[in-house]
């Protein structure tokens, strides 16, 4: 039996008793029902992944995986793919956006090259896990083979795994050009047209954007016929960074951790979890709303709501990173507050 | 000259130059353009209030005005008006949900009474400004006499006037009752009729709104012709507590202070601000939006969207504390980020 296959096993759906625990808590403590609105929803949810009335979520981490991207030979993105490998090492140097905002949200981070093409320069921290030198341009060919799609589910898996457990997963990722797999994999598995989920990335103009559509779609029409699986799906239109979120969320679940979903590229990767395994969801938390139109028909598919809407289009993980301190005044409401009883204020039936 | 005037005639437009020098420096870091979407709108506002590249949120405070309303007595509130005096029994003694948020957040909290109307026992910590022991019902009189109108206003202006200076500050509100004078006075302030301006507060049933609209409608109809100046719209349709955070953003604003904005009731106070001097508007971060109908038309008033919106309706400044660590992280991104090239990260247009 293969990681994969017995981290699907494992996943079970959290069991609503513990949600109508929950309910029955929030409705003790010093505050009009319902007034903390989605900040209850998402204690409520921590307390049924976790069996406890006493959730935490403090200890909160990162995975960023990097990859890239065949199809980039088709012009579809305007930065040239080396951007990838010299992000990383700004990651590594503690200079991008993600770093500043896991410093913020006491958040750590750990950066995997899930299978970057250009070289990384050696410096301390880089979890060195290539699958290959970037896949394959899709328009041509599957972007990867199946015993590679498989490696990168497992690389996620095993990162889930961490030594001591945590309370948050995150998942980000680089990858100049990754918006059209993610863009592809949303057509094929939302039946929606390539044209309506297809979005500017980090800003391509008119006609990046032509090529870009009509990367999707000669891919779409070479491999469509030939995805019978979540894993033919990934294969053939994924990447190494997106097999690798798309484990980590399968990961977080067997290990009955809540994870949280960055923006665009990362709800791909959850969707197609959740195609693997419909359980994942009860585990998901998308946190952020991306400006890339195909992100919205991926949570119909996950059936959960972003927690921030900042008109965010950067990935990395920034969205996810700004949601760990709405978990945690979530929980830290949900745990910390006095009841009605105990601090001696009078509910709302007592007025009548 | 009163400290009011003194206030008023302090506060000045933050300088566009500094905008434009955000803007630029933004574009020097190592994101696509605009990826960081509010987060750089909101970076860039600090540095225009804080006339520095390196602006700072670190040092934020939250004072939280509690105040009750003799309006009470037309059976506005499902709530008995003891609970107002209990809550700030409960905000000292660490139990409310505004506890826990600034814990998360790393917010400093104020409890101020200017103006409860029950006994709050002797706990530690609690700044007794009372200005009366609750306003009048605004259906019989003005809530308050010109001069303790004035009075609220002076003692917010005071607590944005800190030993040592701060870079955020927030406002946040506890009295029973208080959207009623909130959507009063968001009735006046934008010729709005009461009921679209009107909510169910803390979970008001049908009988109660009615007996909530037809006070209003009833203190609009005796009010709203002696009306010509905000401090008379404050007298005769405010409250204590919504006064002294008119007057916080106020003195925020005097201060060069940018200044959260919380919910309904806040919201209503700092568009009661900007009524007194338009330029206060250049300091107001509307840090959530709130359930209650009333908000976005106040909202529309100031000139700002809020930055979250997660469905709550519980004030006391939740919604600020929320907002605290991404304005934070907005600042870290700024300030922290590598340049394209000081990483050796290639920007977009060397693709082409």
């Amino acid at each position: 039996m293969t990681a994969l296959n017995a981290t699907l096993e494992r996943i079970r759906p959290v069991d609503p008793v513990w949600i109508e625990r929950a309910r029955a808590r929030q409705l003790e403590l010093t505050k009009p029902p319902g007034s903390l609105g989605r900040l209850e929803e998402i204690a409520n949810r921590l307390t049924a992944i976790q069996e406890t009335l006493a959730p935490s979520a403090d200890r909160a981490r990162l995975v960023l995986f990097a990859g890239d991207h065949g199809v980039c030979a088709e012009g579809v993105n305007p930065f040239p793919q080396a951007v990838t490998a010299q992000m990383v090492a700004n990651f590594l140097r503690g200079g991008a956006a993600m770093n500043a905002l896991a410093g913020v949200a006491g958040l750590e981070l750990r950066i995997v090259d899930a299978g970057v093409a250009s070289l990384i320069p050696d410096i301390p921290g880089l979890i060195r896990r290539p699958i290959a030198r970037g896949t394959a341009n899709f328009c041509e060919a599957p972007a990867m083979m199946e015993q590679q799609a498989r490696a990168s589910l497992e690389l996620g898996i095993e990162m889930a795994w961490t030594a001591e457990p945590l309370h948050l997963l995150a998942a980000g990722e680089m990858g100049i050009g990754n918006t059209t797999p993610a863009s592809a994999l949303t057509a094929a598995l939302t039946g929606l047209p390539a044209v309506s989920v297809l979005g500017r990335g980090t800003g391509a103009d008119e006609a990046c954007m032509a090529r870009k559509l009509s990367a999707i779609e000669r891919a779409l029409a070479l491999h469509t016929r030939h995805i019978r699986t979540p894993l033919d799906l990934l294969a053939r239109l994924g990447g190494f960074e997106i097999g690798a979120m798309c484990g980590l969320f399968l990961g977080a679940a067997a290990r009955r951790t809540a994870a949280l979903v960055d923006g665009f590229i990362a709800t791909a990767a959850a969707a197609l979890a959740v195609r693997f395994c419909p359980a994942v969801r009860d585990y998901l938390i998308p946190a952020h709303r991306s400006t890339e139109p195909g992100q919205a028909p991926l949570l119909e598919l996950i059936g959960h709501r972003p927690l921030l809407d900042l008109e965010m289009r950067l990935g990395e993980g920034t969205g996810a990173a700004l949601a760990v301190p709405v978990v945690r005044a979530a929980v830290a409401a949900f745990i910390g507050m006095a009841t009605f009883a105990s601090a001696g204020v009078a509910a709302a039936q007592e007025a009548s």
